[in-house]
């Protein structure tokens, strides 16, 4: 890299929209506290990742408590992250929130630290219509000086990004693509079809179990929480699925469905993937395992019992 | 006002905590945009409410649009209206937010600007089990500087907050209430039934069209958001209802039933309730009409069409 | 009534729509089996609800077990039920069912056995729009030789039926009424409101736990389970909040939330209190205590916890 | 089987549980009326579909409008179908419902008229446990005279089966598959993982937006829809996956997504799939486009729409 006047870890990503391809973490979020980041683990776990080959980092989505954790620290959280990436992969900057002023505020630390992309999911606590969130999304992409992902987690946001919604919003200049967190491929599959012809469209999915799949049939990649843990494994498995490897594709997507069934079911209720996920990094020694309320990180037994289960994967995968 | 070393308005209103009862309207929030109150508006309608005859102003609720509006707007109208308010009746402050940091720092500002209680929905983001509710509202309740009342909003927060639960959270000394908008009077009766050998723990509803039920039935009031349009109505209706006065209560009843049927229901999607009220009180000459993203004031059509419709009750009524 | 030739136990009930009011109890259905009638225990349930006072009888609803039996035995307990009743209360006949064909078989078995009126729920398999619901009640109605009541009971059938969509189909000269079994009081009073001109158009509620409130504030009644067990208990509620008399309902009302609180709050998921109820009547010496597939009867355990919670309440009613 | 005077087409299809793989069209029922099959119909399209290959038939499921018909059409239906096929294809017979004995009877037909399985999905009426749902299953599964498919179609039966339930119930003897038609492949693939060392067990998915991943990562075979129209299409996109032909399954599922996009989304509501289907299949000349209450066929303008949309795809395809 060439010296400027410009700290250099500050010069952007340079990259065109339709570049955001391959295995793009959502990163947990190493705390102390509610409100304190374990800087060490962020450093560590940043490395880790870009050393694991991913294509790309998004920060402060679902997996990274984003809208559990105070504000302050989530800014501070963009600029540490940005600071340490120093532009070595793209970093994806989550700017989901309730209030859209608080949305832009995101978005302008995000710009100022030389953060190549934004991604939002709809606002999750009024039951809005699909207009709405039209009218929503627009609004936010009007303002924002980065480009945007919508992000669909109907699960989380009570509502579904309509295929028509999708194809409509895709003509917005900021608006270059999309991470669907349903687990629904018919749903996907949808969005593949009605947008291949939009060039500029990247369309990723949420969770591990689909991105063998998706990648084969036309997604640009994976936002797994799994390769947090192991990056390289979900990075393999994005280049087999690009090249059509299907032998290989079946055996590294195997191991990803250990890691689902093993790892993220410990636990009770909803949110036992985070939980799972964010103990095993804990246990990896990454990263503390703090998690914010209103999840809670697990007990004794319960790490106890998952340390086991880790042991076992890592044999299979290092 | 007399001159004191303390500034009389930031006296605490001593209430005891049975002693909330009576209307309390959630108040909508005044705005000229997305992050600037209408302070004008603001004075007008909490003179309007406290003229009308309520026993109480929450703030920051559904109604509020709380979620909508950045955080330094939400600790300047905690200050505002208690400033404005002066003592003369209580203010319950809002502090529902996914981030519990946040939720205690504007619990930090409410208690510093002499509120008398606050109110709290479950966190909204991630979908959470009854123990994980439990265990989220006493590390708020730990840590909260004023008595607290939960608020059950199932429809937009994903969990209903089960009897069993509220009974538990009641022995929680700062756990002194709650407030059901569920709109469902079978789960309220199931409250009313469990709670009514605890004495000091009061149950309002949220939605007008069951206030007169509820109360005749022993709950402790509504948080009516008619109520900010015609504060005396809803204040007579409680009487009514108290006093077993059926006659009377049915009349008044009616006329709030008009209210619901004819004014919330212009215009579509989930929040016409709220489009429609704040409409109306900026006709009224109130306030602003402006609503923050993601909802958005009616149109010009949908305007005048409530314009007619406000006029023929203010006659009924006034 | 006259003498006729015709058996007097099948002349019809004589009886305008507007006439139909007070407590209809969903009849449970006593069962030895899957597929057989517990004749005897039919024989005192009805005995036992019409000493009681009702004001009807409802067969075939969803205290009735009705979608979960086969269709012989729903033909032959409209058969046995019509002739034990011999008109001394009008029956009303459930036909709620995904096939519309086998919902008029049921209607005709009911106009032959001299039943009064019929109840519909919308179908529940497909998940069907306002407008698919209003072509079917049509559909249906246009070929039913009895008045119908529509059933409101968004938890089971998936769909709540509009208020909007109501007031269209009370215009149908077959539609006299609407039961709803939703718990959600704000809606039922939409309906009242709505509905108030309409006088030939009764509206009921199916949760016991609102009867009270219900009625006081202009609805026609409860179809309410418990009065199975207890029908004068809740005979006398009704008059009571007919009558305004609100010391009397507050303190019936009371009872019979003991009642639900007590009895259907025992064993686990959705159906405890159809198990609860029929496990009480079995205790009671009414009937046989069988549930149908695929809910099922309490266990040892269970039944012993209920013996003795009905003992306590049945000193304090009787 | 012993040599007898029954027609050789009655001798069971004598196949192997984890035989069962490939397309298995979920028939539509061809219909004159509300309570009538449409026979000449049934005929066609039976040999429509084993002429395209298909690996056989499922009638009485959802996309046959099962549960709208009448019992007697059902039991018909059963009949006559086998009596076309033949043996030639595996016949699998849905014979889901509320009531567990109409359930029975229904496999008892099938059983006499050599129907190679059934296929049930929950109960839809009654809102169940996963306890519930297992006890249900095995009651169902201990008296059936034929092996049982399970079917998971949560949008509609208001429970997903589990995938421990699955496992669960995988070791009844009886059990022997599961169809799943959530398009949720996050789920799909924890049954896969979960399953993979249970040898019987064959699973499968329903909507065809989905078959060419599933089968590419283990799935036995797609229930899909668009089969009735086209089943060779989906026969070939089936083989390509199974061989692991990548380019060839991209090709495939193009045009299975553009039927799936342009087809099923003409009308509104739930089921536009199930409309655009029927319509389709009687433009093509092939049966009766009836629809049983309370689905309705398009109107002549929708059905126009269609029209010019299936003779572009047809070109595609023949």
């Amino acid at each position: 890299m060439i010296e400027t006047n410009l700290p250099i870890y500050y010069m952007a990503v340079n990259i065109a929209s339709s570049q955001f391809r391959g295995i793009i973490p959502p990163m947990i979020t190493p705390l102390n506290n509610e409100s304190e980041l374990d800087l060490k683990g962020l450093r560590n776990l940043i490395e880790h990742l870009i050393k694991g080959g991913v294509h790309g980092l998004f920060i402060l989505g679902t997996t990274g408590e984003s809208t559990s954790l105070p504000y302050a620290l989530r800014h501070r959280l963009i600029e540490e992250t940005c600071d340490i990436v120093k532009g070595r992969v793209p970093v994806l900057v989550g700017i989901t929130d309730t209030a859209v002023s608080e949305s832009l505020r995101l978005a302008e630390t995000a710009k100022q630290c030389c953060a190549s992309a934004l991604v939002a999911a709809p606002p999750y606590y009024f039951s809005l219509g699909q207009p709405e969130l039209i009218e929503y999304y627009e609004y936010l992409a009007d303002r924002i000086p980065l480009p945007l992902f919508l992000y669909n987690m109907p699960s989380h946001t009570k509502i579904n990004i309509e295929p028509d919604t999708v194809e409509y919003l895709s003509k917005h200049e900021k608006i270059i693509g999309l991470k669907d967190s349903s687990g629904n491929t018919a749903y996907f599959n949808k969005l593949l079809y009605k947008m291949k012809d939009y060039d500029d469209f990247s369309l990723f999915v949420g969770p591990e179990e689909v991105t063998a799949e998706t990648v084969m049939l036309g997604g640009a990649g994976g936002v797994n929480g799994g390769a947090n843990m192991f990056p390289r494994l979900y990075v393999e498995l994005y280049s087999a699925a690009v090249a059509g490897d299907i032998e290989k594709v079946r055996d590294l997507h195997d191991l990803v469905m250990e890691i689902s069934t093993e790892i993220y079911s410990i636990g009770k209720y909803g949110s036992s993937y985070l939980k799972g996920l964010k103990c095993a990094l804990n246990l990896m020694g990454l990263c503390s395992g703090y998690m914010s309320s209103p999840l809670h990180q697990f007990n004794k037994e319960e790490k106890d019992r998952l340390e086991i289960i880790l042991k076992k994967i890592q044999k299979k995968i290092l």
